[in-house]
């Protein structure tokens, strides 16, 4: 972690303009002269360039769906082949979700016109990797997305104490980040978690803590863009924050006869389901297919 | 759930003023007549009022570090007995913090002159619990103390699906929260979550995602106001996001001998400590004197 610079570079407000990749490069904002993506998974990715490179990228300003790299071609934007999730650059935006690291915005002029800069480069400020999945892309092969969200004030501004790095160790630097888990907790979620009475349905563990339980809702099919998962008890699982984390991430999927599966394969355990609650397969099935199941 | 209401009350936006506790009851922003927390352990709790009511409140405007009920004397504000976890206002603001509830904020004319109205009372909008723990107050008594935080703009405009509500169950209501875990990712923590591979010091899991590892830095004596922990890594565990909960919600502690225990002091395991990692005996037990222990 020690020679990649994580964060806002000093003396580069958001909003500063680059004449080309060069100079975007030489002000230390996005070093790779031409790959969309700085980062590698051991490290993290720092920074990318939105560009128009992807024809599956979507811009919505604040929120960015943004392609992994690889298989496609450069002359065309076009895929022709499939992406890996260990080519450097989707490793790196991979650490950077599970870590919290910011990841530095540059837009280009090739861009979604409503976002982008007419000409040039220009360095839109720190955003999180808030999630990830596969999916087949528009020109049918195997790509992975990426949802990145702006930061907030908040998080953008991380608590930074370079005076107590660990001592006898090599630096590890002043990377700092923030992992956010936002669980939205729903009239529906409330009830699948009461039926439950908080205990997994996964590995069965109940989470008691002095005055309350530990235990999350979760969404089979996601909320929000672009999953648009319906907030039902047919896709909300009451689950613990490990099961919750795992298969969100897809360490784990669950077939339609039940069988939780790690992301090999191997089986886990049995989701246990009440008769009350009518888990829908095709939410358990539209899952399995953003981790390639 | 179906009774009590949370979130903004129509027609009341931020800012608006009443001239007694009368006015705030009939505006349906804050029942009870006297008490300052509105809530039961079941329901969660849906409303506060900070009037200087007990000497050890701490108002920092976005932050609220708010006393928990009972043992006070109404007419010295001092405190003269203990407080207790499972008092209906105090049960009802830990739930609300585990399941993301937003709290309504009343400030009143006594309250902290910085934040408050000379007058009356004034609606301040929503709140998250961020957090909480027991201390030994002012005047010597154990009280239970709540980290309230201002809610962002996204978190205080939830995803509200009311039409999906469960079909053939009591209408839960329209209650909707955001949970929100906020881990800060440090240079410190990094090194100790490598030093273990991710896997978690209390439980032995590792979280293996396609990608990476889920696994949190866990600071033992929590950063930022009021407990001022350090950022180093004798002072942070390599914990699951289970293990992480339990122990920042007193579900779990660990002695001085490293023995891992449960609320009721039940042995959990022993906290593996790799011996490049020095914990510091005195963050064990300062977190343990937050849970009483």
């Amino acid at each position: 972690m020690a020679n990649r610079f994580f964060g806002e570079v000093p003396g580069v407000p958001v909003g500063t303009t680059f004449l080309n990749r060069a100079e975007v490069r030489a002000a230390l904002v996005h070093l790779p002269p031409i790959s969309g993506i700085s980062g590698t998974g051991a490290e993290g990715a720092d920074s990318i360039v939105v560009n128009g490179g992807y024809e599956d990228d979507q811009d919505f300003g604040d929120e960015i769906i943004y392609t992994g790299a690889g298989g496609n071609n450069p002359g065309s934007n076009k895929q022709v082949d499939d992406q890996k999730i260990n080519q450097s650059g989707n490793a790196g935006l991979i650490t950077s979700e599970l870590e919290g690291f910011p990841v530095r915005v540059v837009r280009g002029f090739n861009g979604d016109p409503d976002h982008s800069p007419t000409v040039g480069y220009r360095y839109d400020g720190l955003y999180r990797v808030a999630d990830h999945w596969s999916e087949t892309g528009l020109s049918g092969f195997h790509i992975w997305r990426f949802r990145l969200l702006r930061l907030s004030t908040e998080e953008a501004a991380p608590y930074t104490p370079v005076e107590n790095l660990p001592q006898g160790n090599a630096a590890p630097g002043v990377t700092v980040g923030v992992i956010t888990r936002i669980v939205r907790s729903t009239a529906v979620s409330e009830w699948v978690k009461k039926l439950y009475d908080g205990t997994c349905q996964i590995c069965g563990v109940r989470l008691e803590v002095p005055g309350g339980l530990i235990a999350e809702g979760a969404h089979v099919r996601a909320l929000g863009n672009p999953h648009k998962g319906p907030d039902e008890v047919s896709n909300v699982l009451c689950l613990c924050p490990n099961d919750h984390s795992l298969f969100d991430h897809g360490g784990i999927y669950v077939d339609d006869d039940l069988t939780v599966r790690d992301a090999a394969g191997g089986i886990v355990k049995e989701l246990m389901v009440k008769p009350q609650h009518k888990v829908d397969l095709g939410h358990l099935q539209y899952h399995r297919a953003l981790w390639g199941h």
